[in-house]
């Protein structure tokens, strides 16, 4: 007997069909023994339909009030998924984030969870009930409804699994697990069957949307055994661990693309200490998370640095760096935005020199240009301009060797979900 | 300067469109110098469609489960209208119903409201802001969301209106005010300027949907003045109050008219002592309500009666009786679901005998028979067949002089809707 958490994305309940087939899974999980507790996101559109709503009220409205809108989403699929579960004689109870005892900083819109008391959840547990908790919401300690911003309900269920000691923790999704790139670009793709939590951190971090990284990071901190499959088959999926299996000879495991990439140059800075730290300083404050930074040599007292931003924070950061112009004087603000960040991933390329300089061959083979790189000990990043994307890892992933033959001839993972 | 609590009902809010002239409202009230809370309800089909969801998927489902389903429906409406004040320069907070403060006892579907606690509120007026509270919802002592039950939004508009001492309590909704009679039945029913909340609860409870009687209970023990008026025009509406006017000559104020009427027969039962306790608390367990009981003389040792409960809990009420028959032996259980109370409402009726006299005559005089009858100081109801119903409505408007000329001649109340 095992104590799970399972994750069900918003489409895997997307209407009252697919939340009957969840319900059955949870009890097949319920009558092999298993206690469950399962996290759940909103159904298909509801978010976005709630977004439409709240735009013809107000375009800018107010994050505390977007969270309070938000959070409906996920409540409604909790109950409704417990009414489900009741209906196969299973008891099921359903918790709201503060029900659950899901703490969180007293930030809206992308909170990070601070604590989990999870007194209700074992209790109900203890009564024999399959627990459901909405996914992606907590309270902060001042009463305020928070939201843990995209990919929420991940980091619910990772943070829930730590929280009570989980054996698993399950995330059924519309995807049968863990590719070496989006299938949809490379036909040939691969599933892993392991991955490590850096390599997967990466990829997360990266762009490849199945799992949002600070789940992972989480799973990681805990040492959360998760695992990543479909919620419409019954195919092994992909196991995310601290040690995975290497694969011989495989060098790189995976190529993940982030499409959602500005770069923003300021050009012109006084070269004086505390600069940097000013400009970064004031845009941490306002919740723009900066990727990749990159500053040249000064020249005439003078240097240019140029970083990149999530595309839909690309506006704020522009008004953060003008609004301190008066501390930080510069010459210019440039930014570009039709960018991707293309990267290689793998365990294996500590020990492997030449792994960066073969991605740089196969890159500007194309004729393609870098505009900038960055690198950790398990990955190597290139942003280059998106009408390339493509190209560039269907390219990548052969010359890293991992197309695979017979995926290739049945016709790619398409078949397989 | 004054406190006032404004309450907007569903179909006040059904749509963006309709909630942007509702935050217009808002705002005025805010700029002629009002302090405002509101209570809103969830957007006009939001509920139903929540129901509908819920019944693919389980067609008995839990009563707490159906309370955290349906609870979202205010929530989703709360945070839309904060957000579309808030569009208009004004600020604005959502509550739900914990948040507000208001616990309830621990009973899902029909809660009552045990306590409020407006620490978050007053504060949030105390700086500047508009508060906005989620209708019908609150919290038991044990953490469970609770739902009010039918007309919940008004119980808590008033609730808080009575804990915030407010100046006022309006509640806006899509009728002008409270009518003599349903203006749909009869084409020249007045619009009542001032109504007592004696003659209001017994409105209420008789059926006029426009107030629910537990608001008014909760208005006269705390003495809250309500107006009901549309929020659809600035008409005056009608103020409800502890000394209402008399005006001159009227003895009968309304007529009233519960559609969801079922009469249950329980016939030759051993007339033994406790009997009827039985019987009524065991109904009372189940949540049953009952409204008109009407016990037979004793003939040979058995008795029968007759007892009225919502249509709707008809079947819930034979079970109930069925399930203590080893207790409670009788001969026969019948059960007549095709009925409705009529009722004729006045504060003058007490010092004017006569008046139940002329009723029954009215009736009779159509060869329509009265099933049962009830009265208290200021109300006479009969139980009739649901087939007459229109008939004697507009028999009985005009036998007690609450016919208008002027408005029969204009066309009655809807062109002044």
């Amino acid at each position: 007997m095992s104590l799970i958490v399972m994750k069900f994305g918003g489409s895997s309940v997307g209407d009252a069909e697919r939340m009957k087939r969840v319900a059955n899974r949870i009890a097949d999980s319920k009558k092999n023994g298993h206690r469950c507790v399962i996290v759940v996101s909103a159904m298909g559109d509801t978010t976005d339909d709630l977004i439409d709503l709240s735009k013809q009220l107000n375009l800018s409205p107010p994050a505390r009030e977007m969270d309070m809108l938000l959070t409906n989403g996920e409540q409604i699929s909790m109950s409704l998924l417990s009414m489900a579960v009741n209906s196969l004689g299973i008891p099921a109870i359903s918790f709201t984030g503060w029900q659950a005892g899901i703490t969180t900083e007293a930030v809206h819109s992308k909170a990070r969870i601070s604590d989990i008391d999870p007194k209700r959840i074992l209790s109900a547990l203890d009564e024999g009930k399959v627990v459901i908790v909405a996914g992606f919401q907590g309270i902060s300690s001042d009463g305020e409804v928070t939201t843990l911003g995209r990919g929420g309900s991940d980091t619910t269920a990772v943070a829930l699994a730590a929280a009570i000691q989980a054996d698993l923790c399950e995330i059924y999704t519309d995807v049968d697990g863990i590719y070496s790139t989006d299938p949809r670009v490379v036909k040939c793709a691969r599933k892993l069957k392991e991955i490590s939590y850096d390599e997967m951190l990466e990829l997360a971090h990266l762009g490849a949307a199945v799992l949002h990284p600070r789940a992972v990071e989480y799973a990681k901190h805990y040492n959360v055994q998760l695992v990543v499959r479909s919620s419409f088959n019954h195919n092994e999926g992909t196991l995310v661990k601290g040690d995975a299996e290497l694969e011989q000879g495989v060098v790189v495991n995976g190529i993940a693309c982030d499409k959602n990439v500005a770069r923003i140059s300021i050009l012109g800075v006084a070269d004086q200490p505390g600069i940097l730290a000013s400009v970064f300083t004031a845009l941490a404050n306002e919740n723009v998370n900066v990727d990749i930074i990159v500053q040249s040599g000064v020249q005439n007292g003078k240097a240019d640095f140029s970083f990149t931003v999530d595309r839909t924070d690309a506006d704020k950061a522009i008004q953060v760096i003008e609004n301190i112009r008066t501390e930080v004087s510069y010459e210019e603000l440039t930014s570009e935005r039709d960018l991707v960040k293309i990267s290689i991933v793998g365990a294996g390329m500590v020990s492997n020199p030449g792994v960066a300089a073969k991605m740089f061959d196969v890159i500007s083979n194309q004729g393609i240009s870098i505009k900038m790189v960055s690198t950790s000990e398990i990955k190597v990043s290139c942003v280059i301009h998106s009408q390339s994307m493509n190209d560039v890892i269907i390219a990548l992933h052969t010359a890293y060797g991992l197309d695979t033959m017979e995926q290739a001839v049945v016709g790619g993972p398409q078949d397989r979900r």
